[in-house]
């Protein structure tokens, strides 16, 4: 079945939670953001380390399509399960700014492409390092090793610059793509998935998009939409220790401070939740949560920094604490509906050492969800 | 329906996760730990603030039935949301020592709460303050605002140490008792509940077991093991927002380091978000897990404290992130039923100026769970 | 000597650093800002525990004289060393605002304090727990077991309430009053000490002050403005363990948010070790600092809380950079003076059990420092 | 005046506090410990981006010359001020792990050492990312871009490669060497430092070593030994914004749990403060903290990982309170005296653009000491 094929969770006639999704029920929902992905994938076989099978790439998102060096947006973190490889977390929590894309790839990776991070806002901003401050790329990542060479890092500049020079607000490819390429969860194929939440007009009108690098979870532990679907898929799976990771970003329209963005991110971990994962040991699992509103970008004066950090949101809602419930909600649901959508989509891919990481079979899991009501 | 006849959730035929509970399905359940609980409930009627009607209490949780202060046990907290108003926590992050029992109450009462606790060490301990050092008293809360004379701070030295000298290591009283007399959860009367999940023999055949003060969720999000109960309950409720709170106690006779049980505070989030919650702006919820195991207590010397943090765990078992991972799932699983519990056995309260907290409808719980297949 | 003959450090005609302080050179410089103090001095001899003799106190500050609970004032907690007994750091953390005084007491009294902060909260906003949400009270404490009957708790809400209504805007009485009765730094007498330093009108013309409860350092540490002066002291002194505590409040009006703020507080940190303290084991050592600008204060509305954290600085500063490394640098300098003054005010006290604590012998330090060629 | 003719701060007869160094007064000191340094210098004159001149380096710091990843050395990372871009922080805070040497860089190479570092792993364990876990590498950096074509990137996997091989266990060199090439410190040329303290044998007699990458300060702020030494250089100096960084390692073989060197970390703050910074803004100021003691390390098990974290410290030490007070007074001293050997043994760097940084003038300085009455 090839990616087309294949539905996404809201295709099966369910939904996650209350809220109504965006028109795209994608992060690029979210005015301004857009995302460019390049998968990596060749060679067959046998693993020669350095060399190949290559099953990876590179998954970017940019907060807005202005200069991001120039014009950071506020951001936070929250480091739910820190056995992980990411960069850039320390200045966003000290400053609550982002200032590059966010790049999404392979654990060993991740040099690489923070190296690429830079090289992409020098040729934006000529002057980094020489008359500007220097720049703090991010970067999150998950662990493909089971199908990919993970030690021939095969993502580098090139992918990073292409990743991000066709990133569009469009539609996102979910599954086996980009930095999902060779990542699995709960024992399926794995990968990028994304959904998107509008609230009320009388909240703030605001919409919450969530993108996830999914590479986590043990087989029996699944849940979709509460129902146990690891536990009743027929099949017999390896128990495997959950040893993958989950990245989350999440982006909103809303002119949230750093503050509400950071208690945002640590919502996202209950949308996490809601699909079965026990949090496991080896689970590096991350959030970054980024306000792409024009109101509260922080531009880079002359003087480099800016005691403005924020604009009052002034939208009539009905009661702020309310609002603020409300992104919460709307992060919880676009999380645990980017999971699914990841699952759904991801194709079965071999990799490295015939390993064979198959899709979740989307009949029986419909079956399963029928025969508990839900459909 | 007095408590003693509304059934825990396990007695109507269901159970949460795979693991096991121990013996009590409770925090009880491991090895020395012990609960006390002191119900403050007196008049009726139009509130006088400051007077009454009181929906109170204080339940205090012993990691060990030695002196606490002499031999503190490994501890951990983990802030989810910070609103709230403890004590205690900076002390236990810094040391990754609990010293005293750990009281729980209403909000405005941690002050006298935590004057208590000191009384207590005073009285365990004569030389507090003289030869030995301070003593760090740990206080949780919840707001029992909308059925309590919380003004009134009806709870102080005598129901502490009541609630002390009366714990026991058997059965825990759950629902609208100690400190959960005037507590809700997703709309419905809330309070105490607690679970245990023993791991299996290979992995350390530890048990956990935790104990919720549950004063959280809005109506429409509770889930019941998946089930969107709260969605299904035909009675209309009102939206009320999330200002309540959550305490999470977590107790294990496993040898843990505080970094361990660091990390399985954290993952009691998990089991949390599984019940439906959004993890509301106004709900302040904290976890703190501890060791009640003999192997890792740490003593106070003449010198006052010590390098020695913790004691290797070689119990054969099959491997360390196993165990690690399974410590995770029964945190998790045990986190959920306790809040399952605390709901199934409160019983309806009548509070200050009429206000009207009932139990949920059991009844209607387990035909919403039959119909669902669960049953 | 009584307190009035002892003069404070800069009236041995040095100074701290660079920027000049405000008129009273003292927290209550920065607008809006006022302190309270209540010493309780009672008793003589032997210990009698729980009896006396009390040599304690508290000690106040109120960020504007206005209704905290109704207009918060955003802040930020620093915890460098976390073994200490506070109150109230959890919520400031979360939201960034702090809602009542700030109380200063000895270690065992805080629960006290904080119950007494609640009465005083509601003595003002008499629908606190009832229409309006609860209250968080916010204390910070010391040890003052060598000199006083810390069982005893002397200090309850009668102490809070006169403290808080006899605060005034001016000068503020430093040493062995209030918190700092039974205080002890550096082996000499200690207790509340006060500075404050104004920035460049250039950079905004802002105040910072800050306020320390001093009971810290080892006898042989002390520095006065680099000058090993506790080396070269004459006579011999016990070393002890540095098991003491530090309480830093700083106040500004600049119109910060809470993140300027939380980088405030940790450069609080570099003027303590500008004093020579090796931040001993046993030393809680904590920082809280708030803006008193009524630019960004915020208001408990009906809906309880609100978006808008902060207000756009707008004062034609040259550069904001260089405006927060201003508030640093006046940071630092007024909390390294604030602890001197705490020293050179206190007078020597004689506690229980004979407990003699002496003043700094000013004349022989004055001596050093002009051997050093500072005077 | 070359490297070898430049005195360390011990040599012109004073020392940093009252502990004695141990025989090579650095951070070799500790046993297991190595040092590797590799300097890139090439090109002189206008700046070409991304060709040169190189003033730039790499320093790696191995904590022990067995297998890092097979054989763990607890860790603990210190973040004072996030405005940097380190990279393998996360992990360390989290598992308290450190599997890497550390390597030391100029701001926009981290993403290249990493990547490096990655290799290295790999070279000597060639199953990672296979059979074998991935690797998190762990990187420093500050900003060498006044003297430096930071944007060339000059340092990658030959530089890394050759600094871990030649490696030393003997003296450290300081100044414009390996990463502090191109690092500037108080206005003057700064770079890398070390020195060394052992504490009293009745406690323990461990020693604690400091390397620092010195890269921050402004002029006027400098202090040697509390003397004003910044003030006192006759020479006008501009008054540039303290934007560079410092990156503090302590090493000690005491077998301290990640929960010590957690709390050692933070007080190389109080040692950085010493020499006169206010922790600048712009100062990404980061410390990272391990124990190279054989007793506690970590083995990489078939498993992964194990509950073993430490294993107690028996050593017949008089109090474990007073040790660790020891422990935290070497590396307050040490961090000083670290500084202090950066600026002494930095030699004057010609960079880009004709920018000059000059050596810190030790006759001056050795004047103003001996005119403050300390030689």
């Amino acid at each position: 079945m090839t990616p087309d094929h294949r539905p996404r969770f809201r295709d099966i006639g369910m939904g996650i939670g209350v809220l109504s999704p965006g028109n795209l029920n994608a992060i690029t929902d979210v005015p301004g953001v857009s995302v460019g992905q390049v998968t990596v994938s060749s060679g067959h076989g046998q693993l020669r380390a350095g060399e190949g099978p290559a099953r990876t790439g590179v998954t970017v998102i940019l907060p807005h399509q202005g200069n991001l060096f120039r014009e950071r947006v506020p951001a936070a973190v929250h480091v739910f399960n820190g056995f992980g490889k990411c960069m850039g977390l320390e200045q966003v929590a000290e400053l609550g700014q982002l200032e590059t894309p966010i790049g999404l790839t392979s654990t060993l990776c991740v040099g690489r492409v923070a190296d690429a991070l830079v090289s992409h806002a020098i040729r934006e901003n000529a002057e980094i390092g020489i008359s500007l401050p220097t720049v703090n790329p991010f970067v999150g990542e998950c662990s493909d090793a089971w199908l990919n060479d993970i030690q021939g890092r095969h993502v580098g500049e090139t992918e990073v610059m292409r990743a991000i020079d066709g990133a569009t607000q469009g539609a996102v490819d979910e599954g086996s793509v980009g930095a999902g390429t060779g990542m699995s969860a709960y024992g399926f194929k794995g990968g990028i998935g994304t959904s998107s939440r509008v609230i009320s007009p009388d909240l703030g009108g605001w919409t919450v998009g969530v993108l996830v690098l999914a590479n986590f979870g043990r087989p029996r532990d699944l849940r979709i939409d509460g129902v146990p679907v690891g536990r009743l898929l027929d099949e017999e799976r390896d128990i495997e220790p959950e040893r993958g990771s989950i990245m989350m970003i999440v982006g909103t329209d809303a002119p949230c401070t750093d503050r509400i963005l950071g208690r945002i991110a640590r919502r996202a971990v209950l949308g996490m939740a809601r699909t079965g994962s026990m949090g496991g040991h080896g689970s590096g699992d991350v959030v970054v949560a980024f306000s792409a509103s024009p109101l509260v970008r922080m531009p880079l004066e002359a003087d480099g920094w800016t005691l403005r950090q924020e604009i009052v949101a002034e939208h009539g809602i009905r009661g702020a604490s309310d609002a603020i419930d409300a992104l919460f909600a709307a992060t919880v649901e676009a999380t645990e509906e980017a999971i699914l959508n990841a699952l759904f989509k991801a194709t079965t891919v071999v990799g490295r050492d015939g390993h064979v990481r198959e899709a979740i079979p989307v009949d029986n899991v419909v079956r399963i969800l029928r025969d508990a009501g839900r459909l």
